[in-house]
Order: C-alpha cells, then sequence, then structure tokens
C-alpha cells in the first residue's frame, strides 16, 4: 500500500515536469523513497511519459537492486541513489534538461541570486559542480556525476539550496517528496530564464543583498514562515 | 452586494493574469478597493488559483483587519493598502514575477519608452525603486516595499505611469479598477519583452520622442482621447 | 455580395493575426479594398477580437467616409488609405505590434536579409521609415505616418518588399488580398525573430548574396515561379 | 501495401514536425525512401499540413521521376534525393526552417557540442556548408544544395552526426527511418535553442570534451548502448 503511493507520487513528478514544459520526448526523470523502508521508485528509461502508468515505475533498493518492476529503471538511477544515500533529509530527485537551466549548466555559469523569486527557493546561487574527468567518465559515470554534486555539497545544506548545476550537461534538482522535487524543478527553470534576461540586460548585476536574501528565503521555509494558509 | 460584485472583481483580475501567463504555481495576487467603503478584497496567500472561488477572496480594511474572509490574505496585503492609502485615484493593484518586468527589476534598470506600445499605457519610463536596506527589509519589509515605491513617485503621477519595478524583486501595477490593473499588469510584460529586444539589438536606443510620446499616451487618456467606440 | 466578401476577407486576415500570437488584446489591424468601387472594410477601434463578425467591419471610401458600419474604424484608418492610394497594386493591409518586428522598430534598424525564409518573401531588407518630427506628430499624425512609409518606398516596389517598421513604432505589412496582407505579417515576425537571433550570435553577419536573394524570391513570385501547386 | 506505410511513415513525419511547432504555414518537408525499390515518398509542394492524407505523399524513384502521385513533389525534392544516393545507410529526410536552427544557419556558424543533449544525439559540433556561389545558385540550385551538403560530409560519418546547417539557408536533417529524421529535426531545434542561450552567457564556451561527448554519444548508440528498454 505504501509503495503503491509512492510509485503514484513519483509518476505524478514526473507529469508535472511535462505539463510545465520542462521535457523534451524522454529527456528526464523523477523518483522518491520512503525512508522506512528504503525503497525508491523511479521512472523507467526511455519510455514515453504517455503511456506511463504506477505501475511502470521501477523500485529499487538503495544500492540500485530492482525489487519490483519489469522495466529497466532510468538510465540516471545511480545518480539518484547517491543523493538519497548522501542527502538524508530529501524524499525526491528530478532531472531534467529544462531549457534555461541547461544552458546556464552548459556555460559553466552559477546562477546567481539575482531577485526574491530565486530567494524564495534557493538560499544563495544555484553552484555548478566541477567537470568530470577522463576518468571518472570513462568509470561508473552515473555514479561519479553523483559523487561531483555531493562534493560540490560539502559547505552547502541541499535543503537550503534544492538544486545543482552538472557542468556540461543538465540540473539536478531534489525536495522533501517527488513532489516538491518536481516543483523546485519547475521554479529553477523560472529562475534561470529570469536570469538569462537580467544577466544580458546587466552583466554586472550584483544580485540580492544578504538581507533581502534572508527575508525572504526565511519567509517561505522554517519555523517562522509567515507564506501560505498553514500556521506554525 | 458591492462587496460581492468586489470579490468578482478581484478574481476575475487574478485569473486574467493566469490565462495571460504571468502566474506561476501561487506567485502574484490582485486586489480591489471599494472607495466608499474602503473595503480592499484581495487573493488568499497561497492558493492555487484554479480553486479559488469570489467568497475565498479577503476583505480587509485599509489598516489591514479583516472583516470577511477565512483565509490568510496574500503576504503582500501591507504594500497593496500603503498604495491605496498614498494614491487616491487607484480602485485596483496588481503584484506579479512575469518574467520580462522581472528580469528589469532584477538588473536595477527602468524601462525606457522605446516605442508608442509603451507610450500608449505609461507617458514615460517605468521607474524602479531603490534597494531597501537592511532596516528596512529587517523591519516592516511588506510595509517598507510600499514606502519605496511611493518614494519613487514622489514627483510622478501614478495614474500616469500606473506600474513600478521594486529593485531585485519585481513589478507592482494599478489602475482605476482591479480590471485595469491586470490589462496594466499584461501590457507591462509584452512592453518589457520588447524593450529587452530592442535593448540588445540597440543598446544606444534613445527611445521615442518627447511629442511621440505625447501624441500616444493623450490619444488614449484623458478629455480628447480618440481610441475605442467610446466618445468624449 | 462584394462587400459582403470584402468583410468576411478583412474578419478572417484579423482573426489569423490572434491565432498566430500577432495580437494582444485589441492591438492591431487589418483591411482590404475592392478596387472597382474603391471601398475599404477595416476592423473597428478598440473592440475585443472575439466579439467581431462581418457586419462589426466599417466601410469607408478612399477619403475616409463612412458608407457602411456602426462603429468607430481603427484609428490607424487614415494610414491604411493612403496605402492605398499610394501603392495600386495592393489589396490588404495589416498593423501589428508583433513582438519581434516592433522591437527592430524601437531599435530603429531595419532587418536585413539574413536567409532564405527572408528572400522567400522580401527582396532586401525590411527597411525603417525615418522618425516623425514635432509638427508630423501634432498635425494629422496617422496620415503622417502613411506618408513617412511612402517617402521610404520611393525608390522601392511595395509588392518586392510589402512591409515596413515604422520607426519606434510598429510593422506595417500589405499584399494583394487581405488574406495575403495577414500571412506577410505573420511571416514578418518569424523573420524579424530569426533576424534577432543572427544579429545576436553573429553581428557583422553580412546577409544573403544577392544571387541567393534572386533565386528565393523569383522561386516563389513571378512568371517563373516554381513553388506550389500552381503551373505558370 | 510496402509503399503505403512508406507513405503513412512519411506523412507522420511530416505531422511531427507540426505538432512540435518547428512549421509555419508551409515550409518544410519529410522524406522517406523503400531501399529494396529505391522508392522515395516526398511532402508535395505548398499543400497545407491540415489537409495532406498518405495518399497525397508523392512517390519518385531515386532520379526523381514521379511513379505514383498527382501533386507536385516538394520544391526540395532534388536534395533529398542527392542525399539518399549519397547516404546510404539513411532512410528519412527532413528540412525545416525551425527558428534557432534556422538562426545559426543565417550566422554561418556551426552549433557547438556544448553539452550532453547534443552528444547524445550528434557526435561533435552540427557542421554549416560553404555558401554556394553565383554559378550553383543560379544552376541547379535544389540539387547544388544537396552538393554543398555532400562535401561538407566528405570527413564525416552521416550517420554519427545526423544534421547540417545550409549556410544562409536553414537545417537538413536525416536519420534511419521518415520518423527517426523527424526526431532529429525536433531535437536539433532544443539543442540549437540551448546552444544560442549558452553562446550569449558565455561567448568563450569551450563546450563539452572530448571524454564526455564518447561517453553519452555511444550510450544510446552503437553496439553497447545502455539507454532505453532494448537490450543489446
Amino acid at each position: 500500500m505504501r509503495l503503491e503511493a509512492l510509485r503514484s507520487a513519483v509518476l505524478e513528478a514526473n507529469l508535472e515536469l511535462v505539463r510545465r514544459g520542462l521535457i523534451l520526448y524522454t529527456f528526464g526523470n523523477a523518483s522518491g523513497i520512503d525512508r522506512e523502508t528504503g525503497l525508491v521508485a523511479i521512472k523507467p528509461s526511455g519510455v514515453p511519459y504517455e503511456k506511463l502508468s504506477p505501475a511502470d515505475m521501477v523500485v529499487t533498493d538503495l544500492n540500485g537492486k530492482i525489487v519490483e518492476g519489469s522495466l529497466r529503471p532510468s538510465s540516471d538511477l545511480a545518480t539518484h541513489l547517491l543523493l538519497y544515500r548522501s542527502f538524508p533529509a530529501i524524499g525526491g530527485v528530478v532531472h531534467t534538461h529544462s531549457e534555461f537551466a541547461t544552458a546556464w549548466a552548459q556555460a559553466g555559469r552559477e546562477i546567481p541570486a539575482y531577485g526574491t523569486t530565486h530567494a524564495d527557493y534557493f538560499y544563495g546561487p544555484v553552484p555548478v559542480t566541477n567537470e568530470l574527468n577522463a576518468e571518472e567518465v570513462g568509470g561508473d559515470y552515473v555514479l561519479n556525476t553523483g559523487h561531483a554534486i555531493v562534493r560540490r555539497f560539502e559547505d552547502l545544506d541541499p535543503m537550503a539550496v534544492p538544486a545543482v548545476l552538472v557542468a556540461g550537461h543538465a540540473p539536478f534538482c531534489w525536495g522533501a517528496t517527488p513532489e516538491a522535487a518536481a516543483h523546485n524543478a519547475v521554479v529553477l527553470e523560472a529562475v534561470a530564464r529570469m536570469a538569462y534576461y537580467t544577466a544580458t540586460l546587466n552583466a554586472a548585476c550584483p544580485g540580492v543583498a544578504q538581507h533581502l536574501l534572508d527575508r525572504h528565503y526565511f519567509r517561505k521555509h522554517g519555523a517562522n514562515k509567515t507564506y501560505g494558509q498553514e500556521r506554525n
């Protein structure tokens, strides 16, 4: 029953990416984890989104052993799993090649915190990983992509900055749930698009002051948040 | 009965922003005022647009005391109220994070009057506020956002330039009614987009001459307007 | 009966602009002429497109005297009429504020013939008018807009280059019929968009060679055209 | 029967281009070949896409002699045929004026391999042909366009780089089937769009390292591919 809910949530996160225009053909994937059992549900590899049902989600343990499902899991599985093993607070992971976030990743530039839309979701710039070297790419490339991300977050809180740009590749996003991870991926793309226009209008733009970054981020996060209908 | 009409008009203004693609998720809000009673209706905070009904609009007085409605008002309420208190001619206020207007706000650049589309709606550049300092942000931030806007309009007529860019944040727009405020927000985004392309095609573009600005603005506004079906 | 067909064709040209995304709210207008009677049908001013029926089209003679219709004609009527009086081969005129064509007009730059898409429709750059001076704007502004266009075409064949950018304003397009004028306006916007990307990728781009311009233009136009199903 | 399947596949490839937004009006065309009989099916010239049925596809032999169909074939037929004669591995050809790929073609710039999205489909930059000279344009222009493409691929494997930019014109794409050719055209446009944003964010961007290009390309192609549900 719990696994059924996880598969449904993972399918729904995948479909949200399609509805928001972040996906071309079968590019991209979303997964979710049940922290009690350590089971992960992920989109199968290369299957058209419009044909997916919850039962098509592939279930694996944290080492990638398939527990349920007859399809092959997303080819990015090993990156997802390393993120779950390394970032204990996250419950969902999303990978897309959404256009503007990917452009920043290809350009090898972090996305500066240019405004409050950014600050509402990302507490500081969205960082870029190092480029993987020939050995890392020639070896267990998908796992090493995860290692590059984890290294980049050595001094960062993944829940405060729930996204990264893999250099020369594209973004990975995460969140407390698959739904939150997909939501963050959609917002990242909007933030990346506005940052592109900002950077090309004002190449010297310093970005928001620290006090504004603090204000907006903590307005939506943490014990004292004031946004939305839930009262703390 | 009058309050019912106000709530409907405010809901409709919010939905117009969605229909025109200015809204991602729950970003943005529209409000309206009944000048006779001084009551303001505004979108509730963080509720998905597709679930909103007129009865969900929150009604407050000009000091923010909730008069009707069971939901929390938009977190930007204090900015809206200060604009209503400071600009007696306005009847509606809209705040969005629409992409191009937000990019100009993030870049800290006013939108020059580059052409007649602009001149039809905004009698001069769309101005940018000062950045709020740490004290303003740390204090009553939402109210201080309103103060920054009002200060910027010390020498400007808010009905002649019915929009502003809050530095590092996003636009606020207004108008005689909630419908007009939403209409102005939609046009501002189109003007901001065309201005972006103009500025990147010709960084030295001087913008329209004063006589052309005059001609277009007064073609659509004031006692001698010649546009549309109403005769003066 | 003939007038009925003209009004229908003019309405259809207006709606094509909407379907192709060239129109925001009520910006823009299309007209057509019956050369035998000299009667012109044009969109009424400021009426939402979704409410228009053929009977709403306003019919005037070539001097602007209203012959049929209870609504006020488009505020740009005088420009349309001057184009009909000056360019005897044209049967339809379209004015829009489509985004990329307007950006080139605002930037005061002609659209270079960067490629064969351009050459298929426009035999040379799409020219820009001079800016109107204070006297022209202060006088019969709409008529003077037409004069600025006609002056710009002193040495150009309006049927070989069926579009112009009015400096600081937006494009006017035309063609043998209202349908052709609308078609040209849609293509102009696509050409302007691709030209924007081309100019920002390669500021020194020389554009197509004369022999390629010739080849593509005459492939679709004139006695020896080879495109489409009609045989000459 | 086999010809019927070919015509259906060619129609479907043409419609996929429309669904993905690569086509304005009647710009663009797709074809396919049956290698056993050497028969080619191609879209007719200048017919609106929404009116096309499989029977409208024109069937010719490899020299352009019409074998079936009452309409005139696409005006680009001679280019398609030369590609089929020169690249024995291809089974489908697509030509569009999609906006970003066309902008790179107009700018005369190859599309660098800036990231893994590119590397998944194109094993190296997407090349640009030489400009055709006056003689080539004045002679059998459409055939000479094909010759310019074939010359550009003298040292390139057309199956490893299934696209080209014709200088000052637009892209041609191909693949093992009409479906694959259309798929490649859609991906090329997405890659061209992201490359545009990348190049304008970082003019000095070196693009992906050779080892990353290898890894991604061979992940999706060849005997050791690991993407999708098919096992090698």
